[in-house]
């Protein structure tokens, strides 16, 4: 792991660092935000994935999570959305390929050989940040549009990597979704019945959550078809299991809308990290 | 109008009063709440509609609204939930007849001499609550089970009647449910093209609703099925209506479920009563 950059923030430190990836066959770079009570030992670490098109920087520099991190005393982890390079597949469209991993691991080619991203997400990075950083055993996950895609999944996939879960106006039913069929026929293949363990509304039921859950979304989101909440909180409903949907009016589909909620989510996780 | 009963509660009078209903054509027993702020001037005035078994009674001692009306400075409102008396009348089961008005206009034998739940409440008892107390021109609605079915849909059919809305645990679409096709049949006939002016998830497509909504529901609620408010999220995502959708893990359909978030709805409405 090599460090490209730290810088005080609120009296904590925000560091970029880059690292060969095992899972995803590259070098990967990650960001990771320490807050000031970190010097006084561990603390609870968030996770924070982010939608299409970004890398680990768009979050770190424009949702303003660090105050409400360094407030609460909790990490934030900004991982990359997908492998890059120069050898690596990639699409003309915005929407599949180097900046859209969707969070799975591919089967197909030619994918596979480095969009890994569910096995980076939840096992290499997880090992390397616990490691490497002053971090607790307290994992929360969020995450924006496909990011909101990949806590909610990655949260219900793997039981006890996460105690606490929000989401931002998430790709939530994307087995359903212009955002979901295309990069599951590319990364998984045409078999729909390997689609189901990636749509949050549908493995809710089969898996379930065990803690509660924060959804925000923006009441004039541009993308609000493609992205299907109401999908989700059907599954929420009717499985019991307990949330908090909030549509805010006025809001798109921006930073600008994340940044204005994300003091609310740092804080629903810090409650739940702390207990 | 005669007055049953006056108590000081928490600085204000909880009032119990009675009336010869127009509408109803029968005596109707009411209930006002007035806090201390009445006594400098005319208040906001919150309306709670009752659930199934319900008289203007049961909120009034056991929701535990008039501390956070006091507080907030709002007058509260607790209709009767259906005429009442031996002229009227009614049936064996829980829901249906006396108790089980379930705020419509009836249409048919022998439910149309008295069940005009709607009239009575957006004309004849608003009128009287207007002209003898001392409550402003701002109304907001709320109501628990079959009474977050009223006040949703009264609130959608008398656009400018209420500037705020909240429920409890509604009955949310009662055109798909037990809870609803029956009443609805018995009240309005067997045309179900009359039926979706009183369904919530409906009506709201075709009204719309001026403001947002809160809505909380209890996530061990044994009723959740009929109740159906995935079907009101969903209406209200899809025409993009402002909303906070609340599910709580362990809570019942009770009052002790309604009490415990009895001071969230009164906030709600008195940040929007009073703007």
């Amino acid at each position: 792991m090599k460090t490209i950059s730290e810088n005080r923030s609120f009296g904590g430190v925000q560091g970029v660092y880059a690292h060969d990836s095992q899972a995803c066959n590259c070098e990967m770079t990650f960001a990771v935000y320490m807050p000031p009570q970190a010097n006084d030992g561990p603390v609870p670490v968030l996770w924070y994935l982010s939608g299409l098109t970004c890398t680990h920087e768009n979050a770190m520099t424009k949702a303003g999570l660090q105050s409400h991190a360094a407030e609460a005393g909790v990490a934030i982890v900004f991982p990359d959305t997908s492998p890059r390079g120069e050898g690596v597949a990639n699409d003309d469209a915005f929407d599949l390929g180097q900046g859209a991993g969707f969070y799975v691991n591919s089967s197909e080619a030619p994918w596979k050989e480095h969009f890994q991203m569910e096995t980076y997400l939840a096992s290499e990075l997880r090992d390397l940040v616990t490691e490497n950083f002053s971090v607790s055993v307290h994992h929360g996950i969020t995450g924006h549009s496909m990011g909101g895609h990949g806590a909610l999944t990655l949260a219900m996939k793997y039981p006890g990597h996460y105690q606490s879960l929000s989401a931002f106006s998430p790709i939530a039913n994307p087995t359903r979704s212009d955002w979901g069929r295309k990069q599951f026929t590319a990364y998984l293949g045409a078999d729909e019945s390997n689609w189901a363990a990636h749509d949050a509304s549908v493995l809710l039921r089969e898996k379930g959550w065990s803690g509660d859950v924060l959804i925000d979304q923006g009441g004039d989101d541009q993308f609000l078809e493609l992205l299907k909440p109401a999908a989700l909180v059907t599954s929420l409903t009717e499985t019991r299991t307990a949330h908090d949907y909030r549509l805010h009016a006025g809001y798109d589909h921006s930073y600008y809308f994340v940044s204005t909620f994300a003091r609310d989510h740092v804080m629903w996780h810090a409650d739940r990290l702390k207990g």
